[in-house]
């Protein structure tokens, strides 16, 4: 069976502009797991950690929303300027951002 | 924190039906996850349980791929008629299927 250290589902979930709830994808969800995926590969977690594109997690008032597993520890408001410390603190130090947690 | 008892993450990925390593999408991924919200919702497990469509799972010679967490269960060559065996065995009853996982 398949197992990873950390499974890291990023929203990516679209919505109309116009929608009042908002949505992950135009708060940079994309672009947060792009960034994901360059940190696993830089420090040789390619196999460990995996970050994987995710339809709507329920929290789009929260977003861009991210949830790890098997640990199940939820972000929001994530940016992409954000993912370095969850790397480091977090997938890397064990240690989840609390700041970013919901 | 949000807490689902089970989230399940379908593959849905889709590649060109030309690509020899096959595809999640084409495997009746969709469809997959619409039965479990389906079976979600008439078990009145919303809220505890969630179905999630998920980006390629890096499982695609196994397609449809899916994975449950917290617990971390993998199934592969899941099809619709799948879904309530995954639903009674391993949702409600904790115990997975274990013809399907991989």
């Amino acid at each position: 069976m398949p197992q990873f250290d950390h499974h890291i589902f990023v929203c990516e979930n679209l919505r109309d502009p116009d929608d009042p709830r908002g949505c992950c994808a135009l708060k940079g969800g994309e672009e947060i797991r792009l960034r994901f995926k360059e940190e696993i590969k830089k420090r040789g977690l390619k196999g460990k950690v995996r970050a994987n594109k995710a339809g709507c997690l329920d929290q789009c008032a929260q977003g861009a929303a991210i949830v790890v597993y098997p640990e199940g520890v939820w972000y929001g408001h994530v940016t992409v300027e954000d993912v370095t410390e969850i790397m480091d603190s977090h997938i890397i130090g064990g240690k989840p951002v609390e700041r970013l947690t919901i």
